[in-house]
């Protein structure tokens, strides 16, 4: 499969993101990338290409743009995990907890009693918000581990020596390239609908 | 201040909706309606008009429509609350925690340690899932109330007799009507941004 041709210097707050990105919108106006510490398994994350921190500074078509995105990824992203519901959340600002500040959708897939040996259903929110979801924290960590190889010249597209990079790099650019692949499947179903995303 | 034009027997879920309805968006696609138990002052749902379950089902109109509707009463409820932040949350299915099988969205005005006193900021999606967040419940016993007095036949728009009705409801419709004023206030920066929503 050829590589998703993304909009140059793609970030996701301050971090530079490539590898992870698992789509991008007709429109470019919107990419989805998996996770760095994904709460269950399937939990991506959509967001605008333009980074800001608030649903309010987005302008129409972005928000069109970004939340159709969500949908026509949360199809997917369901039949591929096999689940059965969604939990589909913004934390829009500090104070709702947000730890990135560039909007980002959480796509969480779900199944009956997914979390029942965590406490119950609702623990998912607390993940989210508590130190398992800390989204900031997960990349400040993995920029780090990078510097200390001596590497911070380089984003997640990596380079030749691409294969020294730890596992979950690997692991989260095979899932990304896996779920393109999935996407690919379902777009014919969207076109004929003529979502465009 | 005229009452708005409502789609006739507009519904969330099963249940018929009319005074804590206080935006209907210029497509007459999306709706908001106040909630019967808040989670937090000020905590609304925007919903499509065409009640389907899953965001999967929605159209990307119907999917544009929401979230800019989402996105315009978002601006509003935060500024008229005071909130610096929002959650925004989808239960897309039964096992995400849905309760009322009618796609909408969450939208709760946030402030720095507002639920410092109840355990922390992620309480807000335990109370979410749980009983005091569980909508269908709440209607439920609203609409058993209703009936428990002869007014089975009535939905929330009431008669002649609606000064009968209990006190939540007249809440209801009073916050209802004020967030309309509000809406409107925001509608003229909304309109120039091309928002139509």
């Amino acid at each position: 499969m050829p590589p998703i041709n993304l909009p140059a210097n793609l970030k996701f707050g301050p971090f530079r993101v490539s590898k992870q990105v698992f789509h991008l919108s007709k429109t470019q106006l919107s990419y989805g990338l998996v996770n760095l510490k994904p709460l269950l398994p399937g939990h991506v994350l959509i967001c605008p290409v333009r980074s800001v921190p608030r649903l309010s500074q987005l302008s129409a078509n972005e928000t069109a743009d970004l939340f159709n995105t969500v949908r026509v990824v949360s199809r997917t992203i369901e039949r591929v995990y096999r689940a059965t519901a969604l939990n589909v959340a913004v934390q829009d600002g500090v104070d709702a907890g947000q730890s990135v500040p560039h909007v980002h959708v959480h796509v969480i897939p779900r199944q009956a009693g997914d979390l029942d040996d965590r406490g119950g259903g609702d623990q998912i929110y607390e993940m989210m918000d508590g130190e398992e979801g800390d989204l900031g924290k997960a990349f400040w960590e993995m920029q780090r581990a990078r510097q200390a190889r001596g590497e911070e010249r380089r984003d997640f597209a990596g380079g030749p020596d691409s294969d020294r990079k730890p596992r979950t790099e690997q692991e989260m650019s095979d899932e990304a390239e896996w779920l393109r692949g999935e996407m690919e499947k379902d777009a014919d179903e969207g076109d004929e609908k003529g979502l465009g995303n």
